[in-house]
């Protein structure tokens, strides 16, 4: 949440944010900007509480809705700016920062950077900026990272927000299964009225209409794979296979709001028609983790700690596991989980090795995967629901959707 | 084009161009991948024209699709390149940039830097790479910058991609057309058959529905802007206003294949069902510039001149242009085209002070969009289509949309 900021500043002892880029697709600076279209802005957020939003003039009404005061490049006219840097325009942009950076009184200390830029632009720019003002030290990265502390737990807008996309999710999830059960088959295959074969192209074009018709969009694409490609976890699927019957599809949607915003995240293995006797048993072992532990989740707990308990329960159930097999391509091969947010990956997460000191906050909002995936088998599964825990502990899920693995054909 | 780069870096004395991020809405990188899905890559492109690309083991198969080499970011071992940096994570992402290099045998000279990454990431990893490497220089910005140079002319596979965009463009405007000239209207204002109103919000609605149906996306949105907004060049127009009968619409389009590929652009000027004699007299003037100023246009021509030759057209009409009444407000207030293609505005620029030296080379793309623009009269009229010339030197529009100002109601 915001109002951890200054804390956390204070806490690794820095003095200003500097958050920079288009707020669109660039989590960092929507966090603060909200539902505004602005294509560039700066944002200086002091330790105290303090911030204010920098922007070209014809974008300060939409810059405005961050509720932060605007003021506007022009403050700082580039031709003077260029004068001082003897016609060097990027260091005239360089300078522009220095004279923000001091128009916000923030002339000394560590100012971490934040924001989606271009690499080069970065480099250049910072490295001028860090030598205009030496008293300053512009810090890249943070072991303990203040805008991804803050952004793991959620206030209650953004919780809202994120309500909205499940329920927006739920809509688009139904769609494809009314969809699909509604289709005619032909030798085991779905075929469109007009005799043309339903491709996974073709249903993951659907999801993304059915999204936009709904104010959402799909800006890393659906995971529906089947057979050998539901084995691979980052397989999205083949979009010239045509939808058969008895094989296992894993669909895995994860869509944002319109523009950049909050995520969902969401997974269910369907089977059309029926499923094999193979699929089926694979498919109840990953029930029966799934909901072994999302019975079990606490506030506080530690993150890792489920992803050990899926991997002992898999492991007891005969399967490799990440930490009987490290690397193993079979079985359980990925972290239990993620927090969600303007990034569909997002802290807290709970592999073992990198995020072992992550626990489950009121406030976060976070997923539940197991899986297990025998791609030479033909086969992968995988069940994956979105949960927060509210401020008084209690554990919820944020959507509601049956986890029945057949969708029968009508 | 690709085959210009080895030569542009040659004459820059830039040993290789170090290319970083996802391959959607990072167009340096999307310029390699072309339509292939990965979600993290390096590419180290040689001055001979060798390179590789670098990507996850579990993105491999997209990353070929780019048709370079592909190497997995595991072949350099994080667990190793940890133990070298005493367990720092981001110094050993650095070093693998090292290894990398290194592998393409690039171990001096100037690399420089593309690609859309996080700011503060970019700056610690950069200057640490650059610590690294004392015999590279890191390039952040060139004063000719290779890759835009190189984008500036497409080659045939692009020019198609483009010219896909333009038929969808023109399907969207053609729906947008029919469905407003479809509705009811009551005092004057345009109503759903239940009676609901049609706003400018609901009508981008649709239009973003019609894109995603048709395989493109609006990462930008869409200006859909009327009366008083009509006049303010960025405004994007007021969601909640209800469309209404002899009132200018600027309808500026300017969406991209979906995951950020190549992007058309297009305006129109509508006036719905009848033009008042003001707006239909400031119409005329800025279509017969336009007129004036596509039948001028050559290869090879400076396209500044084309900025100039518009300013003088409509300074004899009595407008205020930015030559005569610089940072005007009304009147004719920008620039008169550019080039667009991963980016919806990109090389050739028109601007007379900032892009004085670009031509219109045979394999460009750009705008030709003259415009007249009075908020307080309450009108704006912009007219736009996206031409290329071939190399034959053929000047040709991408795409072709009656010019009428008047959209009849039925």
């Amino acid at each position: 949440m915001k109002d951890k900021l200054p804390l956390l500043m204070k806490e690794q002892n820095i003095t200003a944010l500097l958050i920079t880029g288009a707020a669109m697709h660039n989590p960092a600076m929507v966090y603060f900007t909200g539902t505004a279209h602005v294509s560039g802005a700066d944002i200086i957020y002091r330790q105290d509480g303090e911030a204010v939003i920098f922007c070209n003039p014809m974008e300060r009404e939409e810059a405005a809705k961050s509720g932060m005061p605007v003021h506007v490049y022009s403050e700082f006219p580039m031709e003077e700016l260029m004068k001082e840097t003897g016609g060097d325009y990027a260091m005239a942009e360089v300078l522009r920062y220095k004279r923000m950076l001091e128009f916000c009184q923030v002339t000394e200390g560590k100012v971490a950077l934040y924001g989606k830029t271009d690499l080069g632009d970065a480099y250049i720019s910072m490295q001028g900026l860090q030598a205009m003002m030496p008293r300053i030290e512009l810090v890249g990265r943070l072991e303990r990272d203040i805008l991804m502390l803050a952004r793991e737990t959620k206030d209650a807008d953004e919780l809202d927000r994120i309500r909205k996309m499940a329920g927006i999710t739920m809509q688009v999830v139904g769609n494809t299964a009314d969809y699909l059960s509604t289709r005619a088959v032909k030798d085991n295959r779905l075929f469109e009225p007009d005799g043309s074969p339903v491709t996974i192209g073709k249903v993951k074009r659907l999801i993304d209409l059915w999204l936009v018709e709904r104010g959402a969009e799909n800006p890393e694409s659906t995971i529906f794979a089947m057979g050998r490609d539901a084995g691979i976890p980052h397989s999205s699927g083949n979009p010239n296979q045509i939808l058969t019957l008895g094989q296992p599809i894993v669909y895995d949607i994860y869509p944002c709001e319109q523009g950049g915003g909050y995520f969902y995240d969401f997974t269910r293995t369907w089977s059309l028609g029926f499923a094999s006797d193979k699929v089926q048993a694979v498919y109840d072992q990953v029930l029966e983790v799934y909901r072994k532990l999302t019975a079990a989740l606490k506030p506080y707990q530690l993150f890792s700690d489920y992803q050990k308990m899926a991997c002992d329960l898999f492991h007891q159930s005969g399967h490799p596991t990440l930490i009987d097999t490290p690397h193993t391509q079979v079985g359980y091969v990925h972290s239990i989980g993620h927090g969600v947010g303007l990034n569909v990956h997002e802290r807290p997460f709970s592999g073992m090795l990198t995020a072992r000191d992550h626990t489950l906050l009121p406030g976060s909002v976070f997923t539940i995967e197991p899986g297990l995936y025998y791609p030479d088998d033909g086969l992968g599964v995988r069940i994956e629901d979105t949960y927060t825990i509210l401020n008084d502990g209690t554990i919820t899920a944020l959507s509601d959707f049956p986890l029945d693995l057949v969708i029968p054909m009508h």
